[in-house]
């Protein structure tokens, strides 16, 4: 394997024409290779034509008529069906609305009318955020939070469990879930299964109705590229919204734009029919007008094969990734975190490096390849097939094997803490 | 008084200077006279240049690193900070996330654990969300949502209230209240005080530490010039946020940006000292962007005589207004709905009109001039002293009295109802 064996690659991939829709220009100038899509997904050139029409057309122009006339009063909903059809969802389904973090709560809510049990369990390294909400939640309820290794979930859900709330694929180590043999086991025992999408949508092919799932939520600035803060999502079966139209069951942040007929400003509060009631407040319209252009970025592979495509090359990169670590960087203490089977794997390699893993992902950046890094050991690198490249997976690891031999990860300045790591 | 009279008073206001810093050029070659910014403000021009950094430097090229060298991470503190100076609050004690809608409920459940008490009171006509998300946490909470009118909250408080929830600014009848008379009654009767600010920050004179009130919440995309829903804030009075530091006390939506140490990634919730943990999930850094532009353009008025000189000419506006309406458009059926007196009024003059309101307020729109209609017969008119002129003013009556005196509101195209109204 050489570094023109990867170009090779480049020049026959199919889907590589996409890397063309995300302004990666001075990126490139910069020598930067980002493979840290999967916590900030690179900037769609769309988005910068669309936010300046947005705030000069629209917003600048428009003004107020533009809930009317550009559509923002919709715009949750459109946005909402665009990602229904990345994760095996119906249009009307699944809606734009808040953070990850707040529709984990509204989804806990919902769960909790459909058991009388008391015990949610989840993994200890799901995505922390999960873990605080459901924490809180299950104090406030009488419930009890349990946590499992992330191998382990399966083994624990017996008669006791309420409502299992697991992330797909694992922020940490990249391992993936069989979304379908999961769910049916939790319903087999009984128990309500939430999936958090975060490191799945627009990353790995998702098919919550095939799954038979009951809620889920998602993240809109990963895979989806929707720029930073972008607005999350929240998905609920239809079994559950028919239930809750008849129930008039109201999600507790009963904010107005999930009210049945916000503008008539009635005083008493009735909840809109199916996922339109998970909305809470005003939707911030610039964030979600980027995070349009951003799902775009993904749809636009269905010219080119789809998610099925894409997935293809996300093992292709990430599989050469892990040969090329292990070929190229040997005694340097790394090991893989991530499974080595691609089917359980999503669209990240994670390298475990004990006591030395954050300065090395340290000075990985400062020469221009960006991960991160997650304590106490993990290295993370995201491969978004969309706009990496297989050059890119060889220079990375190119780089690493400099700054490895050369010692270069030693300088004091890489061990400083930075605000955010 | 003629229209040479009124650019005359522009000749001489002194805060004049402050409409260049929006985006005003293409709404004056429009022919609009937009006063709506009680709902939507203008756009700010350093909107613009700002938003296009953010994509183009901080998300397009700086990417996951702008966490820390754009200063992402500290956006919510930076801007509530701003925000402070507005309201009459101090750093620290003030932070913009979420919706307001949700700022409510968070800021509800701080105040339930002030109070054994049951009863909540809230005006009838209070902003719908408020009472939404109010009367669903009553329900969750054993508690009970009582609703006077608002001219009765005070003679309602009593040894039976918990929580007064009250926003300061009538959202329908720009009627004020006096924040330090309500809070004063309020705490003498043992109950805890929340205000929504969504109509006052930016807009009238507010002072929470010198009123001494508990909590209190507020929008950026009205008089503050956030754009279409901008991130919203929440405050809380330093004595409960150092309660809460004592007591450990989390509120419901412990996102992981609330935490003491979000980047630990520690798989246990421990809340942020202060205000920080009304954060929940991840801001939407687009939005916050633009939010801070339009805070900014209040914050230059400190140049020219600050909130108080603001306030001098709201009032001047917002009383020829009354005065040009009442000498020029009689007998056309229109009610005074705000207070005459413009110390019990806010930025807005809300007329009536029996029947026919919806069908003149979308004649005035397709004639130019853009305030809205809140069913079931109120017209308002926001007057924002950053942009708005006293020309302005008489314009605005001028296409009214036209509008009345031909019938022109007659055409039934008017009465066709629009999905935002």
């Amino acid at each position: 394997m050489t570094r023109n064996d990867c170009a090779q690659r480049d020049s026959t991939d199919r889907v590589a024409p996409l890397r063309q829709l995300f302004a990666l220009d001075q990126v490139d100038r910069d020598g930067v290779i980002y493979l840290d899509g999967n916590s900030l997904g690179v900037l769609p050139k769309a988005a910068i034509d669309r936010t300046q029409h947005v705030l000069r057309e629209e917003w600048g122009r428009g003004l107020i008529r533009s809930w009317n006339t550009a559509g923002w009063i919709t715009l949750a909903q459109r946005i909402g069906d665009k990602i229904a059809t990345l994760v095996g969802a119906n249009p009307g389904e699944l809606i734009v609305t808040d953070s990850t973090s707040i529709n984990v709560f509204k989804a806990l809510n919902a769960a909790r009318l459909l058991t009388d049990r008391r015990q949610i369990l989840s993994e200890r390294s799901n995505f922390p955020t999960d873990l605080y909400i459901a924490d809180t939640f299950a104090r406030a309820h009488g419930m009890e939070l349990v946590l499992v290794d992330d191998h382990d979930v399966a083994a624990h859900v017996d008669a006791q469990t309420a409502i299992v709330l697991v992330t797909h694929v694992n922020y940490r180590t990249g391992r993936m879930h069989d979304m379908a043999a999961l769910t049916k086991q939790v319903h087999d025992a009984g128990a309500v299964m939430i999936w958090d999408l975060a490191h799945s949508a627009g990353a790995v092919p998702v098919d919550l109705n095939g799954a038979d799932a009951d809620f889920a939520v998602g993240c809109g600035y990963k895979f989806l590229n929707g720029g930073p803060g972008a607005p999350a999502f929240i998905w609920a079966h239809t079994r559950h919204l028919a239930r809750m139209d008849r129930d008039e069951w109201r999600q507790p942040l009963s904010g107005w734009l999930g009210h049945a007929s916000p503008f008539a400003f009635a005083s008493s509060y009735e909840p809109a029919a199916g996922i339109q009631r998970f909305i809470c407040g005003t939707p911030p319209v610039l964030s979600m007008a980027a995070l349009e252009c951003g799902i775009d970025s993904v749809l636009a592979a269905d010219e080119y094969g789809g998610m099925a495509a894409l997935r293809e090359k996300s093992i292709a990169l990430t599989d050469l990734f892990i040969e090329l670590v292990e070929s190229r960087v040997v005694d340097h203490g790394f090991t893989l975190a991530s499974p080595r089977d691609p089917q359980q794997r999503g669209s990240q390699v994670s390298l475990a490096h004990h006591a030395d893993g954050y300065a090395i992902m340290q000075a990985l950046i400062a020469h221009g390849v960006i991960g991160d890094f997650r304590a106490p050991d993990i290295l993370r690198f995201g491969f978004t097939p969309l706009y990496t490249r297989f050059v890119d997976v060889w220079d990375a690891v190119d780089r690493l094997a400099d700054i490895m031999a050369t010692g270069a990860w030693r300088d004091p300045a890489f061990a400083v803490r930075q605000a955010v790591t």
